[in-house]
């Protein structure tokens, strides 16, 4: 089994001279843990035997193996998203869940089309491009147009429409690697809104530098949105090398001229659906454990998120095996169309309103395979104790806390917004963003030890989430959902 | 200025965890250096002097900019190829080279054309594929016929023709990782004749594993050469992650359908030019700087060969730069399309076939911008006394002697086959063999500090060798040439 160069160099330096580099926890002040709880020393000694159990699985890896191999890339409204739900239900009926079902979700169906991009002047170079998800494509003949360039959104932001008026945006910030992830925040920014504060400068296309980390000639795509009533221009992402060369060539001080073709279009919506299954509990509270299905079109979907498929499958498969039915049902998600607007997150909290008061815990998997190395919690602060039990029970596989200020993740969001808390364990996210939404998200880049930890993690938490007696409490809801 | 994460971690590391994969030099009887003659104390001084500057000095790193910047692919016969040596002339003039000239070239050329890949059945996935130089196109309705798998040539030679016939042979062999790049000769071999030797067997098309070390969805080309008198088949690498999953779907045992169309073809010969500017001596006897001024038509020919390009001039100018004239004329060769056939080196042999015995040394630059670890010659076993006082005074940069049995490099190689003896400065190879002959060949691979350290070491050598009184010796003349 291999692994790629950087997994190689990752184990070896044990991640110490990226954890540095822009990681905003340091900087965070973090709410400290109370005195834990005491949990009865069956669950915390079944918790332990799950967690050896785990790391010694393979099962995990293979499941990633084998929806990467059969299905591949899966986004919303495909044929992969249909052979990927007839994937999950069989699989989930392989490994014994029970109450196996696909929830019918409405999603978008947006297709990329062909895209062909470079730079005619001063020195015609080929870029290598690729649309913004849900980006409107060019007219046939494509549309050519001087770039100006600006370093960031809040710089177009001080640009006159003069000066935009007719011509190609091109953003080049950066992004910054770090082990939290935290350099995704402020560099996508300039994806999800910059067409539209482009083209309200009178621009007629857009065109950012790849959110991502990596230096391959592999741009990353993600989803982009129009706002109401502003002119819907053409979004696409040039691969970092080419960004570096457009930088280049604007630097030179000659004006630079671009050009694109790009037939991407937004098709009639599908049917897809969140599958679930069931590890049946002696109650009728829920521990919800989430993924999403779904992935871009470009790579096979390996970390985003066949990963997070095989933690939340594997760590309920494992709890099923300890022959004893837990307390409460852990029910496994995966989500339909996560990537492109959330759309069986949102369905889930549609059809499980009325029972959202069940939902004792939510936990979701969906940031790759990285080794955990944190833990957050959303709970209300007079549950703490109870996080603090779980983390005493997780600390020894080199799991720091990092606080009760966790995001939880896209697809439980809905519920976390109708009171249920979450548990975050947090994945090493340090070359993430190297793969994210390219074509590079492939098997290869999923170390099988650290997916093992994985679902070591997810596992001991579910466990205990479902078996001891208190719950979380529940979060206050916000007066806007 | 950025590099890539391998970089950051390359120099983190020290290498050390990658020397002791698959390289051949432990294993190997190395030829010890006798005792340094003596060199005059001016000179070793004024090579110190160069190799201080060097360090220093951006302009080397400027240069690959320029080029891949402006020029960008440069493959033998197309438009990138005419610019490129437009763009030596003006360059070397500018540096205040003397006779500066281009001296014309007949070259191939090859068009690679468009490819589409994909495994039809079990599991139908998108290939990312490219053909290897020189390749045929198939049909426009393409090539779909079964898969015969093979882990070598070797393995493919002790198949029967009823195993073969009609199918199209995937060589599934993996390269070996090593700082000297010693992984590189056995794997090439499949991507040399694998076309013609699967022809032999009744194959309609020949799929390799690419040969690199990466884990990026960018397959390698280079060139493959078809047997006379032997039925030409299209010939095309896959990734090594689209590799990994063919081999998945192998594995699956269930029959794998491959299906591609390439529209690769051979179009009439065309004019390029060696080009070449000097640091006139004060005798007619040469020492030669050679590297290639073509480049594959994927990337922006950074590494191969651009990094060689501004190493080999730098270090002439340099030497030019202590205004005293040398007592030979170092003369720097950028040669025409080494990749698709050694034009270039084949060329310059002809040209200057009856000075072969004034051309005191030759070296050449094509192995990347790694830092130089290690030195080798190929000399008069009676002259190592020479090559030994080069290497003291290398030595402080962290080198290591590698014998006397050194190749020289592929442009330099037919003066070499006429007596010439060449040293050979050994760059680090572990990342070269994730870039070569792929899109990511752009400029963030190259390390500024290392590749001014090799603009030191060549500098320093190249005035040793166009000043010290002595020379080489001269080299046996192979029987065949």
């Amino acid at each position: 089994m291999r692994l790629m160069l950087a997994a190689m160099l990752f184990a070896t330096l044990g991640f110490s001279s990226f954890a540095d580099a822009g990681d905003a926890m340091a900087e965070m002040k973090i709410t400290a843990l109370p005195e834990p709880v005491i949990l009865p020393e069956k669950l915390t000694g079944n918790a332990k035997r799950l967690a050896d159990k785990a790391m010694k699985d393979t099962r995990a890896y293979d499941l990633v193996a084998s929806l990467t191999t059969e299905v591949g890339p899966r986004s919303a409204g495909s044929a992969g998203d249909r052979a990927a739900v007839a994937w999950a239900l069989a699989n989930l009926k392989r490994l014994g869940f029970r109450n196996v079902r696909a929830e019918p979700v409405e999603v978008p169906h947006w297709e990329r089309g062909e895209i062909s991009a470079s730079i005619v002047s001063p020195y015609p170079q080929e870029m290598f491009a690729i649309a913004l998800g849900g980006s409107i494509g060019t007219p046939a003949e494509g549309i050519t147009a001087p770039i100006i360039a600006v370093e960031s959104l809040d710089a177009l932001g001080k640009l006159s429409e003069k000066q935009v008026r007719g011509k190609i945006v091109y953003i080049s910030e950066k992004m910054n690697r770090a082990r939290d992830g935290s350099g995704y925040g402020p560099a996508v920014a300039k994806r999800g809104s910059g067409a539209s504060e482009a083209a309200k400068l009178g621009a007629v296309a857009l065109v950012i530098r790849s959110v991502g980390t990596d230096y391959d000639r592999n741009p990353h795509t993600g989803a982009m949105r129009y706002q109401e009533n502003v002119k819907r221009i053409p979004a696409i992402a040039i691969s970092n090398p080419d960004a570096d060369l457009l930088d280049r060539q604007v630097a030179s001080g000659k004006p630079v001229t671009f050009t694109f073709t790009l037939s991407s279009r937004t098709l009639p919506n599908e049917m897809s659906a969140n599958v679930i299954g069931e590890i049946p509990g002696k109650t009728d509270e829920v521990v919800l454990l989430g993924a999403h299905l779904d992935s871009w079109d470009v790579g096979t979907g390996a970390q985003d998120d066949g990963a997070g498929v095989a933690i939340v499958t594997m760590a309920a498969k494992l709890i099923d095996e300890l022959k004893e039915k837990p307390l409460r049902t852990i029910r496994v998600v995966l989500y339909a169309n996560e990537e492109f607007g959330l759309s069986g997150g949102n369905a889930y909290r549609d059809a499980y309103l009325g029972q959202a008061d069940k939902h004792v815990l939510a936990m979701e998997a969906d940031f790759g395979a990285g080794r955990v190395w944190k833990l957050e919690s959303k709970v209300p602060d007079t549950h703490l104790g109870e996080v603090a039990a779980i983390f005493e029970t997780v600390k020894p596989l080199d799991i720091q806390w990092a606080g009760n200020d966790g995001y939880g993740g896209a697809d439980i969001g809905p519920m976390i917004r109708q009171g249920v808390p979450t548990i975050e364990p947090g994945q090493d996210g340090t070359l993430y963003f190297d793969l994210h939404h390219t074509e590079n998200d492939t098997l290869d880049k999923i170390d099988p030890e650290q997916l093992a930890q994985n679902v070591a993690v997810y596992s001991m938490i579910a466990y205990l989430a479902a078996n001891k007696e208190n719950t979380f409490g529940r979060l206050p809801k916000p007066i806007m959902n």
